[in-house]
Parts: structure tokens; sequence; C-alpha cells
């Protein structure tokens, strides 16, 4: 862990944070082995960071003093991630991935080849997803909270959905054998599209590329998911 | 599986592979699901690849008809890369995700900040390193095995190994804080060095620097080693 991460309700003025959450408190104890009077590095959820002490810790709280926060978070991707579900444990680490490199939309999608039964994975739920963005900040010394977004109908998103993410917004769909190399350096803002384990079908690949999204590859290596957002993410951009 | 890896030992002739090895055989039917008649995407180890029939698959031997592979394997990184060892299970996803984006020559040298017990793990074992390296490989579609070298002691690295590595390469240390941005779509032959969780102390980044490194940096995120690794090859190559 790179940083504390502090939430809304853990403040309780500009000076002190207490932190109550048992979870939190076990994690700070046994991960972190802070102890009263260590000075850590601390983030306010979407706010500031900066170094800061920890004033007391007991079974019953963890006290911060947080006056010293003025640093701005590192800035974000100019980026909206569409991802295929990838199967839960590789979704867990991927969740990670991207907001560790800076990802602040996501939108994860149903396609054909995403597995039914990945819908229905504990992974999803509000509390295991705020989890694996929780540790992608902390490692990255980040506080600005991604939003994921759960799309399960493919049609319904290319129809409804995407067009107004298009909006302001260059679309590129990374799919193997597309066209184009994928760019590198660009800084414009972008919405991203991978699919799923074994790849979109072809008719999937047609609505995203009429909806206005161009085509583009990562050569002829084929990579899993996991790897080849990383590697999309810090070609791009 | 996106390929199927012949080992040189089962290689019968220019037309037939026979596979006899209790595990790939289970490989084949329980992963695979593979049957006799099946046309696959086969390569020879360090030798090319294309498609070719199983010709029979039994509780004894799977044979391939490998008349047929004529594909050149995809190119190389042109990169020889030295990464402090990572825990055992970041190893072991770690090397899957190299090779699979084309590293050819890997180096896991010993820092101080390197846990003198992943030394003794079960993951550094030849097997278990060919294990992933195969995985990396059938990922990508690739059959160029790469070479993985142990280096126990950082000192005799840096002075007795690394000035022979520096001939005909740019040696470039991935550190934070490094001056310098990583730089983007270089096809230079390339020597690239990554720290261990918590990053190489300061006198041995003074000593790589020394022998000719050149440092660079991903930005102000501060990345786990195998994201950090994936986005770094993305980003040069």
């Amino acid at each position: 862990m790179n940083l504390i991460l502090l939430s809304p309700d853990d403040i309780e003025n500009h000076h002190l944070a207490r932190v109550r959450e048992p979870r939190r408190l076990a994690h700070l104890r046994e991960v972190h082995r802070a102890r009263s009077g260590d000075v850590m590095t601390l983030g306010i959820e979407n706010g500031a960071l900066g170094r800061g002490a920890l004033l007391s810790l007991d079974d019953r709280e963890a006290v911060f003093d947080i006056a010293g926060l003025d640093q701005a978070p590192p800035p974000p991707l100019p980026v909206h991630l569409v991802l295929a579900l990838p199967r839960p444990r590789m979704l867990a680490r991927t969740l990670e991935h991207v907001t560790a490199l800076g990802v602040k939309a996501l939108t994860l999608l149903n396609t054909r080849r995403v597995e039914k039964s990945y819908w229905q994975s504990p992974e999803l739920s509000e509390a295991k997803i705020r989890r694996h963005l929780v540790l992608g900040l902390e490692q990255a010394r980040d506080t600005r909270m991604p939003s994921v977004t759960l799309a399960k109908g493919f049609r319904p998103f290319v129809e409804d959905t995407l067009p107004g993410l298009l909006v302001g917004r260059q679309g590129l769909l990374a799919h193997p054998g597309m066209p184009d190399d994928c760019p590198r350096g660009i800084d414009r803002e972008t919405l991203l599209v991978v699919g799923p384990e074994g790849g979109f079908i072809p008719w999937e690949v047609e609505r995203l590329l009429e909806a206005g999204c161009r085509g583009i590859h990562l050569g002829p290596r084929i990579l899993r998911v996991e790897t080849a957002v990383t590697a999309l993410l810090a070609r791009l951009f």
C-alpha cells in the first residue's frame, strides 16, 4: 500500500479523520503494521493527498492528522474503457490494474462470448468492486474513485448508450485483425472497447464499427485480456 | 490455448509428431477437448507453426499431422529484460505476460528488496518456469522459447555480466523519479531493468546508472511490477 485512502465518512473536520470500520482497522494493523506516531501517505477519496500522522490506533478507531494533505492526485487517463466482462478472477486483477493506470470510467459489457455465469459472480457486488478499485488507487497513490457501470445487454448498450459516449470522444475498438496499428501517445478523449477471451463475434464487431469506432490491433500476438488492456492503455496514453 | 506447442522430442519426422507425455495428453483432452480429426493451430518449439490435424488420440499418445506447418512465429521484442525476482505468484503471471508479449531473454535478479525466501520457491524450478513460458507461447501463438537466467547476486551481475549485455544494446533503468519519460515505439536493441516491489535501493540505482543504464519513468503512478512490466514493454516497442 502506497497510500491510505480515507473515505468521506472518515473525515471529522479539516484536521482529523477517524477510521472505525473493523476491516480497515485490521488492515492498518496487519498489512501496514501501523503504529501511532507513524507518518504515512494519506489521501481523501476524490480529494487531496499528502503526508499525515497516525495520531492514535486502538481496537475501536484510528485517528489521522489530515491537516497537511495538499497535493492533487495524479492526472487521470482521458479514457472511458468498455470491457467485455472477464471471468471473475481476471476481473478482480483487471480492476486493480486499470485503476492503478488511471482509468476513471469503466463499463463492463455483456457480449456473446462472455459466459453467462460471470454475471452471477460475487465479484460483481458493489462492495467487491469497490474493494479492488481502492486497492488500485492505494497502489498508484491516487484518490479519484473510478465509476464502474454494468451493461448486461450488448444491443441496448450499442444502440442506446454508445452514441452518447462517443460525443466528444474518439471510439477505438481493439480487436485482432483490425486494419490500424494501435496509436501511440495520444491525449484525445477516447472510448476504448476491448472484447472477451475469444474475441467479439463478427456481428458485434460490425455493430461497434457502424457506431463509429475505429478498429485497431496490437500486432500478431494474441494476448490475455488483462495483458492486452494494460498494453493498450500504456501504448495509447 | 491458441496454439499447441510441440517439443523437439515429439517430432517423429517432417509429417508426424507424437505426444506421449501424460500431462500433455491430459491437457489435450481436458483443456483443448481435442478429438481425432480436429484441425488445430500447432507449432514446433523454436520452429514453424500452422494448421494441422490431430490424427489420433488415445490414452497412450496423440498423433499430429505437421506437414502443413509453414508459418514463421511472430517477431520477438528486441529486449533483454532484467527483472528483480518477484514474489512467486507474481513471477508465474509475469513469466506468462512477458512471454506472450514477445520477450526472449529474461534475467531474474536479486536485489536488496527481494525477499530471500523467493529464491527457495518451487516456482523457480526449471520445470515450473518452462510451464509458464509454454503457456505464454501458447497464448500468443509463438514458438520461440525464451531463455531465463537466474542472477542471485546483484554485485556480480552488475560488475561481471551487465557490461557484456550492454554491448550493442541501450540500457534502460525503469525507476520512479528518474528524469526521462519512457521512450515510445523504439526498435533499438534494449536492455530493460525493472526493480522489485518497493524499488531498487539508491546504491543499486547508482550502480546501474554507472554501468551505463539510462533512468526512465512511467509517470507519477506507482504500479505493481506485473502492471509496470507490461506497460513498459507496450510503450517501448
